[in-house]
């Protein structure tokens, strides 16, 4: 008997994700029954929501159940077909989760054009990613040419594209990234105008040579000391879109000390969730793809090879230790 | 010579302010030039806005100079004039400061319409306090029938007036306010469906009860811990309009734990200040006065007798001893 490998939620963290939360399981390939049809998944996509899901704190979505196959987005191959609108050898993308294979009847199944963009860039810079970036970058915060746009994560699948995006309209991109190695390819190879390294120990002051006119939009993928620090620099009118507050997901509180300059500052913030804002897609993507295509917006993707490794990645990616999207390599 | 009364700022506070950061002078009474207009003031509004104004620290105004007439709106009447424009008698309101008297050249004197409205309630419900109720409300809150909107300082002279219109629009009105007596008088005299005691100590347990279907619309006027209680039970896509973060003036920072509740629950937050949205002054006016002068749109007002008697008024203001809107009598 055919059989895929999957990995499923065993139990739920108690403050940091450990590796025995989760468990590998052998699984028998299904037969397919008609309108069906199996898809080899190529690469798994790890992303921060996933932290939230395996909580049951309230949150925008219900929680992750235990011992079901843990949530994901895929990209792959459709190997077998009884449904009329897919082939095989198809390129397709899905949320098939932390699994090498998967049955689908269609819904939520999305074609891909792998003639002009590699199969794995749907999972980050022309996937949620990038547009997570580009409709916080372009709805939410809506910058003139000339505007100070910060970013933190700025090297990950969503901060590179909201500076590179912002470039591209004509703004300051500053970045706020971890270490020297990742700072030096924001500016280096993304092409922002600066990037603050947050673990160098002087935040404050690092972040007002970055930015010196203050900053107008704050894309804030982080939370906890580097909002903070980002807040306290903000200009009048300036507006803040709310992507991910990371540094709260291990169970901690981030107390906030600087939002009175919500108030003096007559700030505009709101969180979003790039899910409930779908309609933008096609815009989206036809600048995301087009600019992809062209080489004018690049992404570095960080890759763990085989679907075992997934844990190790996912609490890496927790960590910081990630270096562009993260992805797992399943074939 | 005839002389009037003014209160400097005569030093800075360190942590709480104190009687002695302020100082009583006699000033003559200047004579007039061509094009200049005496007026002698009646009221005097207290606001906490004014803690801010007299700390040195960053804010979205210059702060208060030391040595010269604290900054403050009054109501009044025109007792000698040498403008084409204003004639004794007339009626005027005017940002005369804790004084007197002012001498003015007519430059943001508004005159008074007091046939249908009383003098002092163009300091408050029909003035400043009214319109920023006003605003946040219909501007940023934008309540549909049905929705949840929640106030703090419910019984003060911003507050009150939140509430109230939210009624008038369908909405369940919850104020939070401090103590029995202030609480009964949000219900009972200004209509609102539901009062919490934040000084009763069971702030969150009473939030659950009073807004059982969560907050769809939060007018914020405290901030702290109230204002952390109320972000935990904002429902998806609510909204908050920041008004006054009064915890935080006595020069400690007010951490905010439940800032996560930005991005789970893609809540909109927006900081504003009335006087940037001068162009809604007739529209809201129209409402405020209209509501006013039938009897729909209660208000209360807590007086200080004599100049004397304003530094010791606006410390009760900023530790919530006043009830409604805070002034000092003149004369």
């Amino acid at each position: 008997m055919e059989t895929y490998r999957r990995i499923v939620l065993a139990s739920r963290p108690q403050g940091e994700v450990a590796p025995d939360n989760f468990r590998l399981e052998e699984m028998p390939v299904p037969d397919l029954r008609e309108g069906q049809l199996l898809v080899r998944n190529h690469f798994l996509s790890l992303d921060p929501y996933m932290r939230s899901r395996i909580s049951d704190a309230k949150s925008y979505a219900p929680p992750q159940p235990l011992n079901e196959t843990m949530i994901g987005a895929t990209v792959g191959e459709v190997v077998e077909s009884k449904h009329p609108d897919f082939a095989k050898g198809d390129k397709v993308q899905g949320m098939f989760g932390w699994a090498e294979m998967g049955v689908s009847d269609g819904t939520l199944l999305r074609k891909l054009d792998t003639a002009h963009l590699p199969l794995s860039a749907y999972l980050g810079v022309a996937g949620m990613p990038g547009m997570t970036a580009w409709y916080g970058l372009t709805q939410i915060l809506q910058p003139q040419a000339g505007a100070t746009i910060v970013v933190s994560a700025a090297s990950g699948a969503v901060g590179s594209v909201v500076g590179q995006l912002a470039k591209l309209r004509g703004c300051r991109a500053v970045g706020i990234a971890g270490g020297p190695q990742k700072c030096a390819y924001v500016v280096d190879e993304l092409g922002f105008d600066a990037c603050v390294d947050y673990k160098a120990g002087r935040l404050e002051a690092d972040l007002a040579a970055a930015a010196p006119d203050g900053i107008d939009g704050l894309f804030e993928n982080v939370g906890g000391a580097v909002f903070d620090a980002s807040l306290a620099r903000m200009n009048p009118f300036g507006r803040i879109a709310l992507c991910g507050m990371i540094a709260g997901y291990e169970g901690q509180p981030t107390p906030l000390h600087n939002i009175r300059q919500m108030l003096t500052m007559r700030l505009t913030m709101q969180g979003f969730i790039i899910s409930e804002h779908m309609d933008f897609w096609q815009q989206g993507l036809l600048e995301l793809g087009s600019l992809v295509a062209t080489g004018k917006l690049k992404f570095r993707e960080s890759i763990a090879e085989g679907l075992e490794n997934a844990p190790a990645a996912f609490i890496g990616l927790l960590k910081g230790r990630n270096f562009g999207k993260q992805l797992v390599k399943l074939v």
